[in-house]
């Protein structure tokens, strides 16, 4: 928790009063094993970040006096299609995602990705949002990113890629293809990560249709929690 | 496992006939759901990889005629010194960094290593060495890297270090800095990362001393796992 991630309930009075319980007091008592009169950063979900000045430490909760006065890290100009990742992974894979800075994210289906891995609880939105929100505590952010889900693979690459895509490179991980992700440093990117086992042929070709470039992440086989930040350095973004 | 890794004690003859018992014949047998006449990529650990034919399966093992033709992929030219992580997050890294093709690691001691850390039975011969084989065969690898642990930061700096990084450039990621490491691109490098908290000024100071140069990976604070694919894409290696 390199910043502590403030709500609009957390205020106590309407304007600058925190007042904090469970998870970050414990987290502000035990680890920054803070005292009244020290100095946290914090961050206004979905806002500014700046300082917060300890003003009571209680049994229960923890009082701060905020004050918000910075922009957060720049969002990278990257969308995610992740083909849904086994569910202990995807929770890595979503905190990993929103670490790096990545705002747009949309879980897809594909061959090869086990039916059962769409009934895993860690795909429930409250999951979903602490993974989140200890990726953003970990990057010093605040803006949590938008998370779809989409369960059928053509009708989301026919009816609704097209526009997903607009303004960015659109490319998708595939061994054995000889254009390098670098070939898109700099640029705006949609990025298309495949199952374990990759996307099958099918797939990739729709992918190409829709104006995908297949790229190559190096002869080796990078799981998915390697890969994203590999493509992500790549890209010098 | 995208490659089946083969030891010297598998071999049931002294030519190319071996037979798998344990987790490989279980994985052989569950994931690739493989039929005598199969091929599967087989890997001859420290050597090449090649094809492998499954001639019998059985009960308790399965016995495979092996070929082994090609090289395996180039070893990346990097250096990782590593402060000791968490012991749940060391069998991930270790894992990731040899799938991404790291050959020469260096676990060391930091400031905010936490003394526990070191008693970790996952610093084990027999655990880092399972990690390895998965990293391997995750990636169609079949050479293993040296794992170096050194408890002591000071004399490892003063006396090891200068002879690790010669030839190379050697880095130390430190936020705050303005050097990217793309700076850095296509050289072989030797790169040092901090433990959870960073490393101290101090350890910064030593390397510096050593000929390091702090660089940044960016506004935001990465996790460990995501910082080393993260480096070696801006490496374009």
């Amino acid at each position: 928790m390199n910043i502590i991630l403030i709500f609009s309930e957390d205020f106590a009075d309407a304007d600058s009063i925190v007042r904090l319980k469970g998870r970050r007091m414990q987290h502000i008592k035990d680890v920054h094993k803070a005292r009244e009169g020290d100095c946290l950063e914090v961050g206004l979900a979905g806002g500014k970040t700046g300082k917060g000045m300890i003003t009571a430490i209680k049994k229960d909760f923890i009082e701060i006096k905020t004050d918000f006065t910075s922009e957060p890290p720049e969002p990278l100009p990257v969308n995610l299609l992740l083909a849904l990742p086994r569910p202990k992974v995807l929770s890595r894979v979503i905190q990993a995602a929103v670490t790096i800075g990545i705002k747009k994210i949309w879980l897809i289906n594909a061959f090869r990705v086990e039916k059962s891995y769409w009934q895993s609880p860690r795909l429930e939105k409250q999951n979903l949002t602490d993974r989140q929100t200890e990726g953003l505590e970990q990057a010093k952010d605040t803006l949590f990113p938008e998370i779809h889900i989409k369960k059928l693979f053509r009708p989301f690459v026919e009816d609704e890629l097209p526009e997903i895509i607009k303004g960015t490179e659109p490319i998708v991980a595939h061994p054995g293809t000889a254009t390098p992700v670098s070939r898109f440093a700099g640029k705006p990117v949609t990025i298309a990560i495949g199952p374990e086992g990759g996307f099958i042929p099918y797939e990739v070709e729709k992918l190409i249709e829709c104006g995908f470039t297949p790229v190559t992440t190096g002869q080796r086989i990078l799981r998915v929690e390697t890969v994203i930040p590999y493509i992500i350095g790549s890209l010098c973004l």
